[in-house]
This record gives structure tokens, C-alpha cells and sequence, in this order.
């Protein structure tokens, strides 16, 4: 593992300062030293990420299928060195890095898979009409082309699949940019592995040097300088909201703005409904009790917020959640960082007026116990402070006097990554108002299930309204996740020899296409 | 024709100060009054559109169509009443406007043809896999769904095409969307009885009231308090940088910043390769005079900057371009102080160091009087203020020592809404750098034709990166411009009955969609 800034090809170590991953689990320092990138090595790796875009941008889908699927393939002949690595930086169990790491080389394929079918491009083709009166038309292309070089910032809970190899790095990739990648202070040996993996991949499938280049710094600094460097095309993030605020706002006030795709977490409401609380209350509080808990809370999708009507069974409920809770054990958060900001965050809201804490599982140091309370509605209306996201293993449950206080509180919400509704069939035709509330809130709305666990697919929609994402129009996960780091192109009248494969007669690449409005692959 | 803010189906005027109409060939004031809307009629105004929001959003795509197309018939019904009132505050000659009614009332036409097809959701179905290992799958669908509220600024330089029910208008409603529109203050009795159709089209379709309204004000007044209602859920807008960019800022520092789509102009690069020059200088001479003074020079897609290497046949076609700009009388700019800027703007150039003047034709007071200088290549690239759009009948040609002189200019521009190459077939072969690196900057490339006339057809794209808009990712004109006012929502494991039209089994709509990867209509 060689912990230094690596520049395309080269490994670099101008700087004297160096960080060093922290293990949660040991509550020491791992091996390993990671020299943080100097003003020159930025420069260095845009410049190499600017001259690559090109030559990179104008590969083919084959090709880049190919440099996709190999970065997968060094990254599972890593093995153990790697899995070993990540749960010492993350604390995470072995069993979930292993699947995490499958969620992460599957990503990498999916995109392959993607380029090399081609019809993500969205060709678009309007032949000539030379007689139309009184103008005659153009011949009219349309495609997407790569936006250039992309910043990537690695998250902290998902040290494979959200971070140097992730959805953000395999996306952009994908759609033909080069990646510049900020490694997470938490887990830079990690990085370094996953880097070293993209940069063997990268030179035995021939891309070119500056397709990747991986940093090591912290984000007030580092951070700061990708995001503002005039070479910087577009930005991916995942983390908190202050973080992603700041870039999104560095983002906007450089000379020439850039787009800014973060996902800033969400207290994702679940609307839990009379008669499916009757029917499945202790069901429904086993399933939310793993679901509170899975990963120590530390997903963006953790339900944070449970909203229901005040009632017997909501009471029964509420007991049945907080004897859940007790049988999970807790364990180790990410870092002890996350770990005391948990407990802060908590903290804070029980101390709110009208807050009332229900349960609580006792932990021990660098543990993320379970919590769960309680507020009014009215109380939850008078504190907008109370939507701030938790980031750990705490729901808060809003008890509403009625349907009409109930609707007054999701109202109330910011944007969501997701909403969930449990309820019972026969419930939902009352429902129309609080069905068409939550999705105006939300990216995803699901019915009887649990916002945790995104799927990978092309159905998917990770994101929502602010502040919940940057960008509510696209998404971080499945294939639309590509059409983040794209802007379309029209050629006009261009000559037929000159066209992309996308847009030529004959359509060889036999992709979907758009032609004089009808869809069809001749 | 009233001038009155226009709130849902009711006509307001609650402030005292008016805004007036100036006809720039009578130089004098038309008929009229306009009050300026105060904040309480903007807040009524939002109001009543976050209420339509929501039935509206819920309205069929064949309700849509209705709707739309009514406005289209309700405009052609105003017949010679609006277009002498365009014609008195635009000074645009009958012939135009009543082609810029046909661009008008076709993009109404064609987005109702668009939704009531209804693809263009862009719907996506993953269906269930209850036994895949090790996690089942869940049925999952994703759709398109309307965004908010739209706040429209309308162009000075389209009363109609880019105005009250232009573009943004027509593809914000076409995807479900309330609009507010800021009456322009150079066409306000156009702007009313435009209002006044489609406030007759949504009463008489049964649209819920709120779904437009139009109000009258300045745009560092009511313009910014548009941008940060905080009702507002997305802007578009047309007309020059500072203005849009100011706008862009405002919405990107609201407490939920929006995406604004503005498109801020361009100087549109044209570059003229030698061999053509040589074979057909004077052809193109006469081609180009009639672009530039097209409109009086006021289109955004004006080609305002010529790019050349020096040699013979460059002297030939400068003579022949200033002699066939020579032919062409001025005619009357859109208002004073747009021929005012221009004058400005064009002094501008002309003082700096290196511009020589070619070709100016003389202008009575408030015409714009076309004009031709040249520079040379060192003295652009050391003076960046020289891409600075100059809003006229003015071109500035570059003259480049050699390719290597050509490319670098052409690196050192910033963000067009197109670029175009005229050249031989013969000559594109060694500029595969040149078209490479125009490419990068456009959001259009025209081979031998010239960029004003941007037709509205699915494959047009009207956008490229900033500064020529504040999105690069999204198109202004075309049937891609409906994809600006909405966002994705993923339903995941919705029951049946609730699922909406679009995503249903059997696909009741008959829409194209992606189901488990495959594209179809089954």
C-alpha cells in the first residue's frame, strides 16, 4: 500500500504534513502515512485530468466497458488485504464490507454494461427537410458528451461503494470524464488500495494517464481547492449537509460555476397508519428496529423521522420499538468523530421542548447505542431545528392529534431522499392529501417496506429536494446516476463522415434512437 | 387590453406606481397603464400557484394538450390587435412578428403533441424479484413528475417566441407546472393581451386558477422577489449576463436555493477555414452580412465573432463582407436603450488596443447601424473583455497568425450557445483539434451555415456552458426543454391501484418505458 497522492501514473509526495487513518476498533493509529496534496500536485492532476478528457472522451463504450470491468477485477484480486483494511479504518463487519464490495464491483459493471449497449447517449435525429416552407430545415444531431474533469468526494459510511470505486467515480467514468478523488480522512489506506487498483486498470487497458487521480487533504483545504480549481467540471459528493452546502456554495461563486451533485442525507419520514399500527404493530416495530439500526443508523436513508396518530395502538407501538431496540446490541461507529457528534446530536434534541425519550440502549465508548423518542406535533411545528438529521442509530416519533395535524407536519419538511407509508390498503383512499404531500417532499416513496437498502437499478431514484440533495433532478444511484456528468451536444449540417458513431446513417451501433421523432433502433 | 397584474382569473392593481409602454418609432409613449404588482399581489400570486400545484400537477397529458393548444388558438385570435401592439413596442417589422406568432403557437402545439404522446416521462419499471439471493428485489418505478412553481422572465428580443407564452412558459406548463410570468417592461400591452389568452384558455379548459399569472414590475424589484419567494421552485430565463447572473446568485442563496435556467447570450464563434475562404469568400461574405444584421444583430445566437488565419483570401472576404454589411440599411432596435447599450458596447471595442474598424454603417438616432472591426490574435488573448457579448449588428473578426495562434484563441473562449465552421471537406481532416476543442465550448456546432434560426425540434439544443447559460445540461428551446421543470420520483413497491397512468401494468397510455432494461410499449 502506498499511502501518497497519486497523479495520474505517479505517485507524488510534495508536502511535509501527512494524516494517518485512526481504528476505531484498536482506538490507534494504523499503519501507513499519506503525505496531503500540495497546490502543485492539485495543479499537476488537473492538468493531466484536462489533457485526458479528450483522447478519454472520445473512446468508445467498448473501451470503456473494458477499463470499468478491470478496475472491478483489481479491486476483488485485492481480497483480503483490502477487506481487512476497510473494517480496520470503518470498524464495519467483515460480512458487510464483503457485500459492500460486491455492491461496488457490481456498480462498476452495471456501468459497463451501459456504455457498451451505447444507447445512454439519448441520440436525437432530425434529418434535413430541403423543400419545408418557408425555411427549409437543417439536418439536426443531438447527443450527450462528457462534461470534463470530475471531482469526486468519498463519504464516510461506505468506504467501498460510496467512495474511490463508487457509483459517483464509476459514473463519471463511465460517461467519459476524467476522476479526480478526494480520499476520506477516515479511511485513506482504503483509498489507497482502491486508487492503486483504478491506476493498474487504467494503464493495462490503455486509457489515458490523468483518466484518475486520487488526494490526500481535508476538506476546509483540499476540499476547498478541487472544488474552486478552474479546472474542476463538476462536483460529486456525499455527506453531510454542512459539507455539501459549502462545496455547493464554493460551487456557485467561482467565476465560472459548476454543477454541484451532493447528497446530503435526509431524516426520511415513515407515516405509519391507524389500522396497518392495529393489524402489524409488533411486526412493523421488529423490521423498524433493524432498520433504525442497521450499519449503527449510519445510512443516509436511516428512517430519522416516524410520524403517526395518537391512539392505542400507536402506544403499543412505541413499546414494542423500544423493546426491539433493546436487543440490538450496539457497536462501533464509523469513528469515534461520528461517534461523538451521535451523541451531541441526540443529546440536543432530547434536550428540546417536549421531547421525550422512550428508549435508550446503553454503550460503551466509540459505540452507537440505539435511541428512540417522542414529541407532539405541536412541539415538532415550533422547532424547525428538530429535522436536523441524526446521524446514527435515533428516530423520533412526531404524535399528531389528527389527519389534519399529521398532513401539517409533513408539510412542515424539507426535502427527503425518501418517505415512507406504512399502511393497510384500505386505508390509502383517505389518503390521496398525505400521498400527494410526501411525494412533493421526497425522491422515493415506498409503501410498507424500509427506505434503507438502495437498490442498484435503473428505476432508482436517489435524491430529492434541498436540502436533501444539491440537484433534484438527477440521482446518485443506478444508471441514471451516468446523466449527472453529461450535457448534450448538437451538430448541425455536419458531415456524414465526420459524425459520432451515435448519430450516423445506418445507426451502427445499433442503439435507441430518436429519429424524426420515432423511437427505433434502425 | 388591461393592464392590471394578472392573479389566477383576477385582474389586481394595488400599488400606485405604473410602468408604461415606449414605442421606439413613434418615440413616445403607447397606451396603457401597468401597475407595478406589490408584495401582497406576489404573495397572492404564489399563493394561488402552490394551491394549482398540486390538481394541476394531477391534470392528464390530453388535458394538457387541450389547454395548450386553446392558448395557441386564444393568441391567433388576437389577430392584428397584438400584432400592431408588438409591432408598437418592439419596432419589429409585421412580417417577423408574424412569423415570431407561428414559432409561438407551433411550440405551444408542439409540446401539447408531446404530452399527449406522453413518453416523455421518461418512465422506468423494475419489477419485483422475491427469490433473488441474497436480498429480494423490489418492484420499483420511476417517472418524471412537475417541479413547481416556474417563474418566467420574458426576452426582450422575442415579445412573443420567448415571452408570455413562449418556450418556458409552454414547457413549464406542458409538464404540469404553474407559471408566474414578469411582464417585460418593453412590451407590456403585448405581454397583457397575451396574458389575458391564456388566462381565457385555463378558465374555459377548466385548469384550477393559479396555474398562470402575470405580474408587472422592474427586475431588481420584482425580478428578485420573485427569485426568492420561497414558493418559487425553479426559473427560467432569457436576456443578458449581468441580469441572469444576478438572478442565478439570488436563487443559489435562498434558504433552498432553485435551479435557474437562464440563457444569457453569446458571441457564437464562426470559424472561417482558409480553402473555403478561397473558394467561396464572397458567398459567404454575403451570407454572413445577412446573419449579423439579422434582427438588427439582437439574437442570442448572433454571430458576433469571426475567427480566421490571415492570408489573401482573409483580405478579400473582410472588403466583401463590409461592402455587402454597406448594402443593408438599418433599421430601428428594439428600444432606446438597448441601440444605447449597443453604441456603448460597440465604442467599447472599438477603443481598445489593437481593434480596427472595417466596415460601419451610418444609423439615425435609435437604429442599430452595423459594424465590422478586426484584431489580432495577441491582442484578443491578452484582452478577455473582448468576448464580452456587444448586442447589436456588430462582428469582430480574429485574425490568427496560424492554426496553432486559431486554437489557442479558441481555447481561451469562454462558454457559446454554438460555433460554427465553414469550411471544405477536404480541410476537416487536419482539424480534428479545432473541431475537438469548439466542441468543448458549445452547446451547438453548425458546419457551413450560420447560427441564427434555432429550429424547435427534439434534436435542438439552445444551451451550452456558462457563461452562455447557468446550465449547461439542459436545452431553452426544442421539445428537451420540458425536462428542465421536472424531476424524477421513484415509487417503490406502490400499490396497483395507486400507481399513476404512466407507470401501470399493461401500460394503459401506450408509452415508450424502460421495463427490467428493455425499452418498449408492451
Amino acid at each position: 500500500m502506498d499511502g501518497r497522492n497519486l497523479i495520474g501514473q505517479r505517485y507524488s509526495a510534495l508536502a511535509d504534513d501527512i494524516l494517518r487513518s485512526f481504528s476505531p476498533a484498536l482506538q490507534d493509529v494504523l499503519e501507513g502515512h499519506f503525505p496531503i496534496a500540495s497546490p502543485e500536485e492539485v495543479d499537476a492532476a488537473f492538468a493531466l485530468a484536462t489533457q485526458a478528457a479528450r483522447t478519454y472522451g472520445q473512446t468508445s463504450g467498448a473501451e470503456r466497458a473494458r477499463f470499468l470491468r478491470r478496475i472491478a477485477d483489481e479491486i476483488l484480486a485485492l481480497d483480503d488485504l483490502l477487506l481487512t483494511r476497510a473494517q480496520g479504518e470503518s470498524a464495519l463487519p467483515l460480512g458487510r464490507l464483503r457485500g459492500e464490495r460486491g455492491r461496488t464491483v457490481n456498480q462498476l459493471r452495471l456501468f459497463a454494461d451501459l456504455v457498451e449497449e451505447g444507447s445512454w447517449v439519448n441520440a436525437v435525429i432530425d434529418t434535413a427537410i430541403p423543400d419545408r416552407q418557408p425555411l427549409p430545415r437543417a439536418d439536426i444531431r443531438r447527443l450527450s458528451v462528457p462534461i470534463g474533469p470530475v471531482v469526486v468526494f468519498t463519504a464516510s459510511n461506505f468506504p467501498l461503494a460510496f467512495s474511490t470505486a463508487g457509483g459517483d467515480t464509476a459514473s463519471a467514468l463511465a460517461a467519459g470524464n476524467p476522476v479526480i478523488v478526494k480520499a476520506h480522512e477516515s479511511h485513506l489506506g482504503t483509498n489507497a488500495l482502491v486508487a492503486a487498483a483504478i491506476q493498474k486498470a487504467a494503464r493495462e487497458t490503455g486509457m489515458p494517464e490523468g483518466v484518475f487521480s486520487s488526494l490526500n487533504g481535508t476538506g476546509p483545504d483540499l476540499g476547498q481547492r478541487l472544488v474552486r480549481h478552474p479546472q474542476a467540471k463538476a462536483i460529486a459528493f456525499t455527506g453531510s449537509l454542512r459539507a455539501g452546502k459549502a462545496i455547493f456554495d464554493a460551487a456557485n461563486q467561482r467565476p465560472e460555476p459548476i454543477p454541484v451533485f451532493a447528497e446530503m442525507g435526509s431524516i426520511n419520514p415513515v407515516v405509519l397508519l391507524p389500522q396497518a399500527l392495529q393489524a402489524r404493530g409488533e411486526a412493523i416495530a421488529q423490521q423498524y428496529a433493524q432498520s433504525v439500526t442497521l450499519g449503527v443508523g449510519q445510512f443516509c436513508t436511516n428512517p430519522g423521522l416516524l410520524i403517526a396518530q395518537e391512539g392505542p395502538e400507536l402506544t403499543l407501538f412505541l413499546t414494542a420499538l423500544g423493546q426491539a431496540l433493546a436487543q440490538i446490541p450496539p457497536a462501533l461507529m464509523l469513528n469515534p468523530g461520528i461517534c461523538e457528534h451521535y451523541e451531541g446530536a441526540r443529546r440536543a434534541v432530547l434536550d428540546r421542548e417536549g421531547v421525550q425519550l422512550e428508549a435508550q440502549v446503553p454503550a460503551q465508548a466509540g459505540e452507537g447505542g440505539a435511541a428512540l423518542a417522542s414529541v407532539t406535533a405541536r412541539a415538532f411545528l415550533q422547532q424547525p431545528d428538530l429535522q436536523e438529521e441524526v446521524f446514527g442509530p435515533f428516530t423520533l416519533l412526531v404524535k399528531c392529534g389528527d389527519a389534519t395535524e399529521r398532513n401539517a407536519v409533513i408539510e412542515a419538511l424539507g426535502g427527503q431522499l425518501t418517505a415512507t407509508l406504512i399502511a393497510e390498503e384500505a386505508e390509502l383512499e383517505a389518503a390521496t392529501d398525505l400521498i400527494a404531500g410526501l411525494q412533493e417532499k421526497v425522491g422515493r416513496i415506498l409503501f410498507n417496506g424500509v427506505p434503507t437498502g438502495v437498490e442498484v437499478s435503473p428505476a432508482m431514484h436517489h435524491g430529492g429536494p434541498f436540502p436533501a440533495t444539491t440537484n433534484a433532478q438527477f440521482t446518485s444511484v443506478g444508471t441514471g446516476a451516468i446523466q449527472r456528468f453529461v450535457r448534450p451536444l448538437t451538430l448541425q449540417n455536419w458531415p456524414a463522415a465526420q459524425l459520432p458513431p451515435a448519430l450516423r446513417e445506418g445507426n451502427p451501433l445499433g442503439i435507441w434512437r430518436l429519429v424524426n421523432g420515432v423511437w427505433g433502433k434502425d
